[in-house]
């Protein structure tokens, strides 16, 4: 009969011990395929051990398939096929897997100031309208709520949003060419599906890194186009070859750079010299223009059906809201409906429309020009923050007139990285505008490249992104003190 | 002066006429770029018409991007990149994309009866409980719903469905292994990404048409794998290359075949074979098996890490409800992990939280309990109706145990595509099983395999998938009646 030990097997429960002790014997081969275990009684008492113990040990075993039962007969060692490469170490990645994925749940905010994620404030969130909304849609809408949604979306939703984009935007889209999706990352995967695997996506550098990640991931080829201080490079853009320029000329991440009119037009220009380019227009963040107002979309001035326009309500409503939208040309929208059209909308139907009253019943503008103002506030508080502390003599602002975060060049000799890990360590996260850099493989670093055509990469280093979306009122000042704090700068 | 004639335009509107006149003069070069058009009170009063007409016919064409205005000064022609392939062709398109797309959201069941599509009738969702569920998160969770859902789901919701499993499946998984996401489709776009653009994956023949859809769409080597009466054939597996099987074991669509515990070894011995092998087990509707208890989970014996399961909420709770979830074996969590989790999240967090309490506090399984009863009287009745109608005669009944369908076999002349036709026009939506088929190039036409591997073709003829999720009681009868219509029968 198997013998096992159970000394110094410290606090482990026994029936542990035994489970595994069985488990390594059966993939190292010393308890072959068929095997019958010994009965739960004789095996316990000649282990010493208490049958409920025994019992435990066989139920995990069983549990993950290393043994099973025949009734009135009792347990066997299953039938495992022949050739198994490699699978004690598989066993073994297990532990680090499990503590790995058990980390990166917990990991999560460690900082206490967050000036990299894209949050809302809960308070800034009209709960109570939405929580009517949703009571309605429910005792109106229970049969319409039980039917699947048209793929591009329900068209209550479409319309509502076809409307907003006429008073919001100036843009003249029908509902029809509106297709709704559960985040814009999922709508770029169906975009690289409806315009082709054997394209070249071209994304801005310095730029959101996901964006890259995400074309790279989908197995098609990605290049990273330098941002001058008007937009996107079109000698670029031509250099690499690109078909689709993924761009957000209404203010670009994280420079916040708006890309003036002429170069808008050279970009359709672009566009239009070759079948089969197209400009996916990101208009992530034009609700938040702080000051003025926002430039015209570029799908409004588009008359060669090259332009995608996408925006999204998680940003600009709530991460609760997983709904973001595109605006497909109607010759694209044509192709959509024959080769994707079999995809089901991945946006709740019970979202949608509520989504829509809030929209249709002027929540959203009312919400949109609240935490406009709102941000307005936070960004004038940081302001004067900064010019109290310590920060104001060694630093200058730029870009505080949209989206939400503005620029922050500080004159130090601490290299960015550096910086960043001394503010994670005083608990404030923070991110570097040289961080948003792709550099050429022959080492070469990226810049801004500026109206003479000089890449100066000189001018990427210290510059801290304030990105203040999830910064509450309160907060400011101690994240001001933090920031100084980790300059090595007393705060006043 | 431009001259329009305004004779003979029939019921379009003055201004639609010459925004349209316009607007092709633009398009064929007659006017061209930097033109200024004629001052809106000249141009009205040289055409005979009114000035209102002319502002509405210049304000189209501005918002459409044909012509800008210079304020005091006019209107002008759009500066047009000087190659413009096709532009005159694209913009015809456009009405029949118009159409096209139009047509399309209205086209939307015209039929009286739905037999094909998968829906829950409004009654059998649990509204009041779900809306209760709804307002508690709303006051209980404000902050936790403004935060980002972490890449796999909120951990209450996948610690919820790891319980759930147990209970229900008897699986053994760690609520770190769950990953959620809006939809089993977006699911399977994931699971490519993660292992592989170079994989063969391979689908069931007959099966779901989507799931190929979606792996060719995806840009991915896909193959149809005959399906014999145990489920899918492994030498054809092994003839076809597959490296990823994606299966239903517990219960295949529209076969109704439930594979057999030694099929399910070999398959994963199959798998075991090989560095890279997976199996994709999609376990849609293993809570409404409606006779017996459902066979366990290859999940649950799967020891070599090569199974990924999914199953989805859309399915056993709502169409509303757009949750699904994948159970990942630890390495590739790892690999997930490393390649895949800058992906955020697509489902709201608002659903993750209610859905998380909806299933922890005892809902969800009253509501299946609830749901199998109501679909158990469903098919009762159905059969009651066949058995009374002049089906009986020339019809079968197979795979009534489980899943929300049966198989409805009739002896008739008819060919499947004609039957579907009739329906159609007698407003039933039908579908037969032979459409669930893929045929090889070069004709051979695909079958059920049986046990002496012999493929007969033949049995798949003249056999209606009776999906009877959608269906109401007091429709049973006339869907019968109609059925029997359309083979030219009287009903009784």
């Amino acid at each position: 009969m198997l013998t096992y030990s159970f000394e110094n097997i410290g606090p482990e429960p026994l029936y542990l011990h035994l489970y595994k002790c069985i488990k390594n014997d059966i993939l190292d081969g010393v308890l072959s395929s068929g095997t019958k275990l010994p009965s739960k009684r004789s095996f316990a008492k000649n282990l010493g051990i208490s049958n409920i113990t025994v019992e435990n040990a066989y139920a995990q075993l069983q549990a993950e398939g290393f043994i099973y039962s025949i009734p009135k007969k009792g347990f066997y060692v299953t039938v495992l096929p022949d050739n198994m490469p490699g699978i004690k170490e598989e066993y073994i990645n297990h532990e680090t897997a499990r503590i790995a994925a058990g980390s990166i749940m917990e990991e999560e905010s460690q900082c206490k100031i967050d000036l990299v994620s894209n949050m809302t404030p809960p308070a800034n969130f009209p709960f109570s309208i939405w929580a009517k909304l949703m009571r309605e849609v429910i005792s109106e809408k229970s049969s319409e709520l039980m039917k699947k949604s048209p793929w591009g979306g329900i068209m209550e939703l479409r319309r509502a949003i076809s409307l907003h984009l006429k008073q919001f935007r100036n843009m003249d889209v029908a509902p029809e060419q509106i297709i709704t999706g559960a985040g814009t990352e999922y709508l770029y995967t169906l975009i690289i599906q409806l315009l082709g695997y054997d394209k070249v996506y071209a994304v801005e550098n310095p730029g959101y890194k996901k964006v890259a990640q995400i074309y790279k991931s989908n197995n098609v080829a990605c290049e990273y186009i330098p941002v001058g201080s008007s937009g996107i490079v079109i000698e670029e853009l031509e250099r690499h070859n690109a078909d689709v320029a993924h761009i957000s000329p209404s203010h670009h991440y994280p420079t916040g750079i708006i890309t003036p009119v002429s170069r808008r037009y050279e970009i359709l220009a672009w566009a239009s010299k070759k079948k089969g380019r197209y400009i996916i227009e990101d208009d992530y963040d034009s609700e938040f223009r702080l000051e003025g107002k926002p430039m015209p979309a570029l799908q409004g001035i588009d008359i060669m059906e090259r332009v995608i326009y996408i925006n999204t309500f998680t940003k600009s409503l709530a991460p609760t809201i997983r709904i973001s939208y595109m605006v497909l040309p109607w010759k694209l929208l044509h192709e959509f409906y024959n080769k994707l059209s079999f995809y089901s909308c991945t946006v709740s139907n019970f979202e949608q429309y509520t989504l829509a009253r809030f929209i249709n019943d002027g929540y959203f503008e009312k919400h949109i020009n609240r935490m406009r103002n709102y941000y307005r506030n936070v960004r004038d508080k940081f302001m004067n923050e900064i010019k109290r502390s310590r920060l104001a003599d060694i630093c200058e602002i730029s870009e505080e007139g949209s989206g939400l975060h503005f620029l922050l060049k500080i004159h130090t000799e601490i290299p960015d990285s550096e910086y960043v890990e001394i503010c994670r360590q005083n608990k404030i996260n923070v991110s570097c505008l040289s961080q948003y850099y792709i550099d050429d493989k022959n080492g070469t670093k990226a810049g801004i490249t500026d109206s003479t055509g000089r890449n100066s990469y000189n001018n990427r280093e210290h510059i801290i992104i304030m990105n203040y979306s999830g910064i509450k009122m309160e907060d400011i000042k101690e994240t001001v003190s933090l920031l100084c704090k980790s300059l090595g700068l007393v705060y006043m």
